[in-house]
Order: structure tokens, then C-alpha cells, then sequence
């Protein structure tokens, strides 16, 4: 069954229930920078579940959307809030929906807003939307979420890898010494490897594949 | 002694020794949403020291900038990073100085730079920068920044209180137990009349002004 929705200009009361509207419309502000800057603060307080730190990434949509479009999937981030904030004052679209359950979003409530341009929106960690929907490209946006390791650069230039906690087991299972010779012939990327060798204090230890 | 300093166009070259340059221009991403979008992923991890989260508050400058312009003043944010991202694709300035030691800005190494509107700038926490100056006002940024507990809304709601340490210390050093009266003749605000509370389990303390 197909079921239709109508865009709805985004507001603060509209979107509260899936998060925060960017904008100075209705808000309050103080006066900083010797009343030069009006400053509209803390519209969003970022949340970062886990080991990681907030970030700025741009994303900049290469593909417009035309209205009316089908809605096919929608995601979520469970370990952080995401902020998207248009950097050239344009429209974009937003299509969220409240949760039905801890797996699965209620499409029947699937909601879809339209921001002037001057608004950006914050998810709170866990809300179900749909990717970036624009209706110009190239369109740019700076985007405030949760940075995790993985594209983290020390760990992207290899300066670090992250060990699964098997591997970790296993090498204090060995539980090698420091002088002793350790066969592994079934070695793969070297996470065990690593993680014996720094028992054995990078000493001794052949890595045999 | 006047100094006179010429206007950079903002690269991220120019700008490393203080903070990174939020743009796309010289910037690797990868594919995301399906390759509808370009990530230029983590352009800025977040610096946040002490109790206090990222958050986003909008800067809204309502006075514009003639050049030439004179520098008065710098301010510096030594507990975390500080970004600024136009919303609106428009120009601005930015002027910033390297430390000399811990106290004082190199004013001989002042540095002005221009955006050319699609870049945003994130100082690293402790950089020396002049506040936001604009061409055109009224001219609205996204602020990535700090928020401590002053102006958290559980703070600004007066739902939670900041006692200082002195006044917990004192506390402490009465010892008050549950059912005792304990008589303050000098009350202020009450926060050792709290602390003291809390300590008795909120029975039978009397605060005498």
C-alpha cells in the first residue's frame, strides 16, 4: 500500500520530538562581542555515546531530490546525535520517524519537513531519517556527529589498529614469554600476532603463514 | 606603533599553524547515501576539556565590518576548540596571533585572513582570535564550541546548583547528622545550607539568616 505525505514547513515544535531546528526564529539569545553578535546558544548540546569525540565532516549532495519522491529506507545512529547545517542558506528536506520499537521505526508516523534555508536540524542519537535530501546540487552542509575510531586519522595513516577482544583472549591464553618462539599458522591480518608480541615485548616471536 | 597587515585569502595551508580550514577545496571524502553525497569525514575533531559537551549555538552578527579596521583586542577559549561556519555562503574575516608564552599573544605575528564564504575556520583551543568580524550584517554562523554547566538549561532552569568547594569542604567538617539542628547565621545564597542539607538527608536543618 502506498501511503502518502505531505511536507510540512520544519519549526521548533513540529520537530521536537526527533530533535533540534538550527535557527535563531523563536529563540533566545544574549547580546556577546560588545552587542556586535547576538548569540543564540546551545541550541543543540552534541551527544557521543562511547569511545569517540565530536566532529565537523561537510557533506556535500551531488544528486538533487524531486518532489513528489519515494521514501524506500531510513536509518539511525544509536551512539550520537547528527547535526546538518546548510552552508548556502538552502532548502533541504527532512523525513524522520518516530520508533515503533527498539528495532524498527513506525512508518505509519514517517513525518517529512522542509527547511527555509536558514534552518539546519540536529537528530537526537537514535532517531530514525532518512539520508541528506536536498533539491539543489552541488548543495553543501556541515555535518556535526560522533567521530569513531575507524576513520579516525592515526588509525587511517596506521598508526594504530584496534584488536578484537578474541584475539586479546587468546594471547593471554599462550600467555607467551618473553625469548620463547610462538608458531601461528593461520595468521591472517596480525591482530594475534601483535598482541602477543607485546607480551613477549616484541621479542622473539615468528609469525608463520 | 602602528602595525599594518594585509588581508590572506584563507587557505588551509595558511591556517594550520591555527586551527583547520572547514571546506571542501583540497579536502579527500569518500562516497556516501548510495554516492547522492561526498563526506569530507572529520574535518574538525572537537577539543572539549573539563565537565562540558560540544554543542551548537548560532552567532548572528548585527554589526558589519568596514576595511581597513583596527585590532583593539584578541580573546582565547583555553578549554576547548571554537568553529565558525557561515550559513548563508558569506565572506568573512578572521585574525588571529600565535602565543608568545603562556599568557600573551605574538602581537608582531598577527595574521588577517578572508573566507571566501564556502570555508568555515575551527580554532584549536588556546588560539589567540579576534571575535567574529563580518562584511555584511545581519550574517549568521554556526558555532561549534564548549557549553559548560553555566549555561545549561538544567543550570539556567535552576534545577541543579554549582556548589564551590569550600562550602562542601565546610560541610563536611560540621559533620551534621540526620535529626540534629544545625543554626547557619550567615547565610548567602545557600549553598553550604545545601550541602549540609544532603548531608543530614534533608531533616531538621534550620537556616537563620
Amino acid at each position: 500500500m502506498v501511503q502518502t505525505i505531505q511536507l510540512q514547513p520544519l519549526s521548533i515544535e513540529n520537530f521536537a520530538p526527533f530533535g533540534e531546528v538550527i535557527c535563531c526564529g523563536g529563540q533566545d539569545f544574549f547580546h556577546i562581542n560588545d552587542a556586535h553578535t547576538e548569540r543564540y546558544h546551545a541550541l543543540v548540546t552534541t551527544e557521543i555515546f562511547g569511545e569517540a569525540h565530536a566532529g565537523i565532516s561537510i557533506f556535500r549532495n551531488i544528486k538533487q531530490t524531486e518532489i513528489p519522491f519515494s521514501v524506500s529506507m531510513l536509518e539511525r545512529h544509536p551512539n550520537g546525535s547528527q547535526a546538518f547545517i546548510p552552508m548556502q542558506g538552502q532548502a533541504f528536506l527532512i523525513v524522520v520517524a518516530p520508533a515503533l520499537d527498539d528495532q524498527t521505526p513506525d512508518i505509519s508516523k514517517l513525518c517529512a519537513f522542509i527547511s527555509d534555508g536558514t534552518q539546519g536540524v540536529n537528530y537526537h542519537a537514535g532517531t530514525w531519517h532518512h539520508p541528506l535530501l536536498t533539491l539543489e546540487a552541488p548543495s553543501n552542509f556541515a555535518v556535526v556527529d560522533r567521530i569513531g575510531i575507524s576513520r579516525h586519522v592515526l588509525f587511517t595513516e596506521g598508526k594504530i589498529e584496534v584488536q578484537d577482544e578474541g584475539s586479546q583472549l587468546l594471547a593471554f591464553l599462550v600467555a607467551p614469554k618473553r625469548g620463547m618462539m610462538v608458531a601461528d599458522f593461520c595468521a591472517g591480518a596480525g591482530g594475534k600476532t601483535l598482541a602477543m608480541g607485546a607480551l613477549m615485548r616484541n621479542t622473539c616471536y615468528r609469525d608463520w603463514e
